[in-house]
């Protein structure tokens, strides 16, 4: 099996969810599991789950399911969890900083290295228990992203600062960029931009009441 | 067409990333779009754009495409974003008053009626701009559901509190939660429970990198 160049992007969110069960199940000491058990708990269609899970090779037998460590240990590789990613945030405001703190972060292997804002009220301010933990002036981005390798940015500026802040990290060499900030913008050459909308799963929910209520 | 009762959960992400494609053309005064272009734009399958927008019953044309105001139309009304949905936070720490403040969420109908928390350092704190924006005492949470209508919960209350929080809410008659708390709630009888993992996202990039490093 070649090393999952083929994944769609579209399935990653999917196999987040797998991998969140695997966990959960090897953590209760289950060690086999079907597709059809995984899509009675995870309410995702066994052949879809099965056509996933087939990208990764030969991992599940007939009748018998799937390995529950060996496939979470294979599927945590391929979602690049098996190592550590240096991760910065630029823009300290309230989304900023409730990110840096958020848990689970640093358990799947993101390391938060720096943040920054260009506000003189938070600058200096502290986000985190580290002696480094504290906001740094944006002016020092790109010297810092120069001194540091820098895997990630979390972008969390109001959205006219948006489009002008991915431009600088990506000139700066990140090459990976989730934008909070509510704006579409478009993704540098050689860079990869994730939009997150925290409206999204909203939706999903109003979907659900749409349906009910009729 | 019946009224897309038939539309399983796990398509609703795709249906909120046409959606805003479409709002996206409409605002450029783009007039139709093909699968094929929806495709090329979203990093989507063709062919599963098409099965899925042909839930919505026959909008397209072969040939010719999408209506795309008609498509956004009939996709807002299925999303039940055609309506307002009044919504509530339990838990105003960082995470909690960064979504009572984030923009976007009024924009899509999604009105923010209360807030609440179990601590008195932030009881009777301002979050918004509204004479009544002020943190509520969580004691206060049933009777506040029992004289308004509370269609969606945000909970962003610690793990160790949000078991009991979703049990409060779904005793309470609300129907529709979004839990933010890192840890897996199990939906009581009736309710939806969708798990937001703020990570999902991070994992989607370091797929990417993992890929392109090798």
């Amino acid at each position: 099996m070649p090393e999952g160049a083929e994944v769609p992007a579209v399935t990653v969110p999917r196999l987040t969810l797998y991998l969140r069960k695997l966990r959960e199940l090897r953590a209760q000491g289950v060690q086999r599991v079907s597709s059809q058990e995984l899509a009675a708990s995870l309410g995702v269609n066994a052949a879809q789950i099965r056509k996933d899970l087939s990208r990764f090779g030969g991992l599940g037998t007939r009748g018998v399911g799937y390995d529950v460590a060996v496939l979470a240990e294979e599927m945590t590789r391929q979602l690049g969890l098996d190592r550590t990613w240096n991760v910065i945030i630029v823009g300290a405001g309230l989304l900023g900083t409730a990110l840096a703190r958020y848990r689970g972060f640093a358990a799947q292997g993101f390391h938060l290295v720096a943040m920054f804002d260009r506000s003189p009220a938070v600058i200096g301010a502290r986000y985190g228990s580290g002696e480094d933990d504290v906001v740094r002036p944006v002016d020092e981005l790109e010297a810092f992203c120069r001194a540091h390798p820098v895997d990630i940015a979390m972008v969390t500026v109001p959205a006219a600062a948006a489009e002008e802040t991915v431009a600088r990290l990506a000139a700066a060499g990140v090459r990976a960029i989730l934008n909070f900030a509510p704006v579409r913008v478009p993704a540098p050459e050689g860079v990869v931009v994730r939009q997150v909308d925290l409206s999204s799963e909203l939706m999903a929910l109003s979907f659900f009441l749409a349906r009910e209520r009729g």
